[in-house]
């Protein structure tokens, strides 16, 4: 999407790749919203480092990322012994599955650069077809967003106020975004918007990142607390929520996300506001039968007893703020200790419908239309 | 209640009264909860102040503050002549009425004080009956937080694990509090309890100050985002809610409370788990007959957009910090904007029962109790 640094607007992908200097080109996140920088990895180690310490994150931008940098290993391999090259290969992936260990993604999507590589012949072959599916999985990745943008925008109407959880935007993927992939949509339409962004305590995705990419984007929002939404509904304004999701069990559509995902969907279905879920096939999990399954990750006490940011006069609006080095603030008692359970499951009964780039179905219809969705999914 | 500093354990109370140096002694709360300090304002002007800067909070608190202030303001007059010390107290009076315009406390306290001076017939009697008053009043706030306690621990059995939201704590009374005082009884009683504290953004008061006042009773609790009570309640970890109230409408039993209170009661009603706001009388409003009449008041953007803590080590626990100085720390995007409603409305319906000092009551049954419930309110 669109980023504006001074003057200067220019469209951006979360993840690219430089042929010429073999190197993935990343937005380094960790400095986000304060700061915009590229960043570029110079070898495929690097590239796991920028994995592992969260410079990228988000289901989407990490597989590509992944993706990239098993090419950008293959394509740094000098030589063209087949068995030493395969070794070497596996050594890359090996480096870049365990950047990240519980995620999925980065292992879905090696696999799917390895098996199109297998089919080359030689060394260089095999180089080559490593970088093509790499960007064919970069390119899938922005056509299935958009995709969903397409799929979604005609449920957003001329003056509707939508609310959207943490970040499922073009950050967490190559560009685009789920989540707000019907926004950009909507805004291309020329449909005018209002989106409140949670802020999505602990980690203030929310507030941190989505407020960043709608901003940059032109659509007008505010940022709000997660207590205030139900208050907001209360009162009518607002007509839509649209969230992300970390996994959706295609069987029973039950959807893992965010913190707080849970409260809203109860929220929405109380004031009869449409809850929609947007997702990309490979969010859909088709083995799991029940969200009880699902172990949920109990997070550092310290993102809940405290928070990140930059030192501020909270009258300013640090429009000219230099600086980027974010501290991190004690807020709660010192000697109290927090719960911080990190996802939450939404039961498929409070969810009006999940957004996907073959079409818009209702969560327990997702088994039955397996066929469209990607099922059963490469591995 | 209880505060250890160092190895000292004492009893305070939030707002108090030395005689002989004519001073009203606080805690400073914007200190908390990073260190405990008693500060004594050596005249009316600086307590009015005291109110003002928010060094006291909380409804009750700040009505005893200014009963004090009141008595105080009286007792630093010099002289007999009657009418040159009504114009003084009529002066007193409107400096501590302007120091929080919007509260209603300050005054309902204030007129009681000044009623009660009337009967005496020299300046010397007037005054001692204005501290005789001050502290009949900062006494009966006390003795109903500690019938609201009596009334509500029955409701806490043993083991239990009880969801608070905000802040109504013996910080914001005199001592005990409204929705603690029946943790603090059944504690009395050993009773084994753990409370779960909503962190309330955007000002944290339950990080902050809950957190603080049970970690000083040594009862067990953790500190969660506002996001993860939906999910603990969904998983069976929470058995009873119990809140505060900044207005209740006698006519109808709407409750005004923080941002954030109906929320958590729609997630309450959801899974079964008994929803109680806990209150003196003076919270109860008889006179307005729908919730849709209140304003509800917007507060500062930079609120939502950012958080005040004490800048630490994310790893440590901070029990060595001597520092206390908070910074605010700007976390959202710089360029977005934020809503901040302050409060909510939660209807009678999704309220199990409201606890006062003279028993509990069905929100709906206000109105047929009001004999036993204060009413008329005194003004």
């Amino acid at each position: 999407m669109n980023v504006t640094v001074g003057r200067r607007t220019r469209h951006y992908r979360t993840v690219a790749f430089d042929r010429h200097k073999n190197a993935v080109q990343l937005i380094e996140q960790r400095l986000l919203p304060h700061h915009f920088q590229i960043l570029a990895t110079r070898d495929f180690r690097e590239t796991a480092r920028a994995i592992q310490d969260m410079i990228v994150r988000g289901a989407g931008a990490i597989g590509a990322t992944a993706a990239f940098g098993l090419a950008q290993g293959a394509r740094a391999f000098r030589g063209s012994a087949l068995e030493k090259f395969s070794r070497h290969i596996e050594r890359v992936y090996q480096t870049l599955k365990i950047a990240r260990p519980t995620a999925v993604d980065p292992v879905n999507a090696m696999n799917e650069v390895r098996h199109a590589m297998s089919v080359g012949e030689t060394v260089v072959e095999q180089q080559a077809l490593a970088l093509a599916a790499a960007e064919q999985f970069a390119d899938n990745n922005v056509k299935h967003c958009q995709a969903i943008g397409r799929c979604g925008a005609p449920l957003i109407r001329d003056g509707m106020r939508i609310l959207t959880h943490c970040n499922a935007g073009w950050l967490a993927f190559v560009d685009v975004g789920t989540a707000t992939a019907p926004l950009y949509a909507a805004q291309a339409q020329a449909k005018r918007l209002h989106v409140f962004c949670d802020e999505t305590r602990p980690r203030s995705q929310g507030a941190a990142l989505t407020a960043w990419e709608l901003a940059q984007q032109g659509i007008s929002h505010d940022v709000i607390a997660d207590n205030a939404a139900g208050h907001l509904m209360q009162r009518g304004e607002i007509d839509l929520v649209i969230v992300g999701s970390d996994r959706i069990l295609g069987r029973n559509g039950e959807v893992v996300n965010k913190i707080g995902t849970y409260t809203k969907a109860v929220l929405a279905e109380r004031h009869h506001v449409p809850f929609y879920v947007a997702i990309p096939f490979s969010t859909i999990d088709w083995k799991l039968s029940s969200g009880r399954d699902i172990p949920i990750e109990e997070r550092e006490q310290s993102e809940v007893l405290g928070a990140w940011g930059l030192v501020a006069n909270p009258k300013s609006r640090l429009r000219d703020q230099k600086s980027s080095r974010r501290v991190y603030v004690r807020v709660a008692n010192p000697t109290s200790r927090a719960r911080n359970p990190g996802f939450d499951v939404t039961p498929p009964e409070l969810i009006t419908g999940v957004i996907t780039p073959a079409g818009i179905f209702k969560p327990g219809e997702l088994w039955s239309h397996r066929g469209k969705l990607g099922y059963p999914a490469f591995s």
